[in-house]
């Protein structure tokens, strides 16, 4: 497996950093994970944008020009044989702060370490499509906005960990995770949606979440649609009174959730509304690909 | 420089972990900082009491058996020539989640990575105890303990690191961090005291705040000598209006501070008790150095 770190591809076995690398001393860096359908990539460059913003937040210079991503992502992914007729990628982009003297000034730390990795992508299995997930409410809470905006894509990451903690204990599919204001804010690596006679709802940015790209598309094609939109903060109980639950994001795409906390959301089967939701994703998906 | 890497001690030119450790993709894992005074080690099994407690809140077992810390921190101190009769020792420990492929779940990684590095203390400069420090209140806002505690020292560290570089940017000592309902917490690396009417007051544990080893021995002291304490939430208004302030931490045992947001705090000079207090926490000192 090929890697690029800094400024050439690397085997696995030589992409090492120092222990001196801020990113790890200090969980100072960003990063976006990002896929392919075939060899096309799934809204690249509102990625990197997203990226750039992430790195602007924490005062992190990218080092990679805005032009060289297409190429240097086209070549992470074709030494590894993925993004092509037979296998979609997987890409996750690191930037870290580099490495310094033990510290918190950034100014330590002259020159940010990037690491792209790509892999096959493992898409999740179909009966998570046919049956639904399951979700439970974890106890930890999604981070502060204040303290650290989830809109920033961190490596401080350890928020999220705990929580996946949580439902790798409980046998979930994964943990959805309330904001300081126990309204509903999404679950580790993923936004969520819930429809109530026949509305379309999901917490707003304001609730402290990850202003995730999917669910973007997903509002958006909703409107589209004529379907009726909000954005707004929820409590639980307007969760468990929906008609059905779905989740979104770049792997997933449309994931439907059929019990929260071991109880059935709606009918317990995946909603058509979700199911219509899916089919237009992916009707409308060659807009979105970017080669 | 020597750093202990894992089960032996490498140079710094070798002391590389892989790109795939969790500590760098997720800042999942823990650390502590710890001194020496000569070469006998300042709290030192308290503060390896706190790297398990760290640890346990995230699940992450620590590879080190207890037994072999004690000659484990001798053995990298000697090896750099520090913690001796000339040069006091700086330690960082960081334990992490490991080697794993990408993906939230710690089981993902077997082996935790383990890190000791020593290098020479550097005390705060004469003229800081002699003037006081000045510090701005952050924007940042600390942890919100439901998401993330700060009483876990743990490396996902962005937070603080986001006031210091407001800190940094205002040409201050530090940031004092405020809590989600605005109440005093603590400063990026350091725990806060304030003197008003004679009485000794910091933020309580709940206002989400790290444990400091240097924080609980003040406050022993301080009661020991008669002096009135007190732990609770305070807004900034009880702050301004105090007659002295200082900060507590293992490298600066006590530190007058005098200005905060450019205003001057008491007097504009380092305060009576917090001379007091310094004076009694070095002439017992000894009772805290193990070796």
């Amino acid at each position: 497996m090929w890697i690029y770190l800094n400024d050439r591809f690397v085997d696995a076995a030589n992409a090492v950093i120092s222990v001196f690398d801020h990113g790890l001393l200090y969980g100072d860096g960003v990063y976006e994970t990002i896929r392919s359908y075939q060899h096309k990539i799934f809204m690249r460059d509102q990625h990197l944008a997203r990226l750039h913003r992430s790195a602007a937040a924490i005062g992190l210079h990218v080092p990679v020009p805005a032009a060289d991503w297409p190429r240097l992502l086209n070549e992470a992914m074709h030494r590894n044989g993925v993004g092509n007729d037979r296998t979609d990628a997987y890409i996750r982009i690191t930037i870290s702060r580099g490495v310094g003297d033990i510290g918190l000034d950034p100014a330590l730390c002259p020159t940010p370490t990037v690491i792209v990795m790509t892999k096959p992508l493992s898409p999740p299995p179909p009966h998570h499509y046919q049956n639904g997930v399951d979700l439970i409410v974890a106890n930890t809470r999604r981070n502060y906005p204040g303290a650290l905006d989830p809109q920033i894509k961190s490596t401080s990451f350890l928020n999220n960990i705990l929580a996946k903690r949580e439902a790798i204990a409980a046998r979930a599919f994964d943990s959805l995770l309330l904001n300081w204001e126990s309204h509903i804010a999404e679950c580790t690596v993923s936004n969520l949606f819930f429809v109530t006679n026949g509305r379309l709802c999901t917490p707003s940015l304001a609730c402290g979440i990850l202003d995730g790209i999917t669910r973007r598309i997903i509002l958006s094609l909703a409107q589209e649609e004529g379907i009726q939109v909000e954005e707004g903060a929820y409590g639980l109980d307007q969760l468990v009174q929906a008609d059905e639950c779905f989740l979104t994001n770049t792997t997933m795409e449309v994931m439907p959730v059929t019990s929260l906390n071991r109880r059935l959301l709606g009918t317990g089967k995946p909603g058509p509304l979700t199911h219509r939701l899916h089919q237009i994703f992916v009707a409308n998906r060659p807009r979105f690909l970017q080669s």
